[in-house]
């Protein structure tokens, strides 16, 4: 196993260059099959959300699920598509099992380089769990003492009063 | 670094027997939480929703997400409960970004537990990814063929049918 190695479908696109300014991205490869530049194995769509096959699988079925709001971190997207993302997983992770066979998966939702994500668009990963496939997990826990949570969850409550 | 091992937030509660059916399932420790049997550093509540700090966290600010709803698995949860998660995601998201200064973060929900789920109800993990902790992920890749694609397809979209 290696460290979330780059896989395809989430190769990142070459840069535009041309008649683009340093500050405007360019599109990344889940704008392009939003934009129907780039064809994909479509599982579901609807107003908000679109799902498909990644091409780069940690298992049979490995699915993505994005919104069509183009937003790269889930912490920048709006209340309402990330409502319609999370309405639509139960869904698509029952169809997931009856399609596979699989009994255990993953849901995992990466934001920012340092978290290995790679396309910068807010993306769901639907993985599977096999005896030889699916996601690998370090956890290296540590132990909550009451001081950092009572700082933490002050500091946590009056951000989430400016972050309503 | 270790396999997922277990962490207090996730320790199984011991088994309740006296008046139980072997068919009953002894309420878990995010059950108890929510009865307010056992205390919690509390985040965010809704009418659907609890967050609060993991006890065994994987990194200063790790968080989890449950539904009231109790379901084990996300592929039993209504569409009403899951809706009501993913509403509130990016706000707790960028709380913690705030709360915690981090800039990048993981997102991981666990089903079974060969996919390393101990608690059996529904949680959503936000974990903030730093220099020395975090989420450690294994990325092993394959690479979808056209064959496998289409007939995944097939079966997936004919199980959504059953599954809306």
């Amino acid at each position: 196993m290696i460290l979330h190695s780059q896989h395809p479908a989430e190769a990142a696109p070459s840069a535009r260059i041309v008649g683009m300014s340093e500050r405007t991205s360019p599109p990344n490869v889940f704008d392009r099959i939003l934009d129907g530049e780039i064809p994909c194995h479509r599982v579901y769509e609807d107003e908000h959300v679109l799902a498909f096959l990644d091409v780069g699988p940690l298992s049979r079925g490995h699915m993505l699920v994005i919104p069509k709001e183009r937003k790269a971190h889930l912490d920048e997207l709006s209340d309402e598509a990330a409502a319609a993302i999370g309405r639509v997983l139960p869904r698509l992770c029952r169809a997931l099992k009856t399609a596979t066979g699989a009994h255990a998966y993953n849901v995992l939702q990466n934001n920012g380089a340092a978290a290995h994500q790679v396309v910068m668009h807010v993306h769901f990963h639907l993985i599977p769990k096999t005896a030889s496939g699916g996601l690998g997990i370090l956890w290296n826990s540590g132990k909550l003492d009451d001081a950092t949570a009572y700082e933490l969850i002050e500091k946590l409550k009056s951000a989430l009063q400016g972050a309503a």
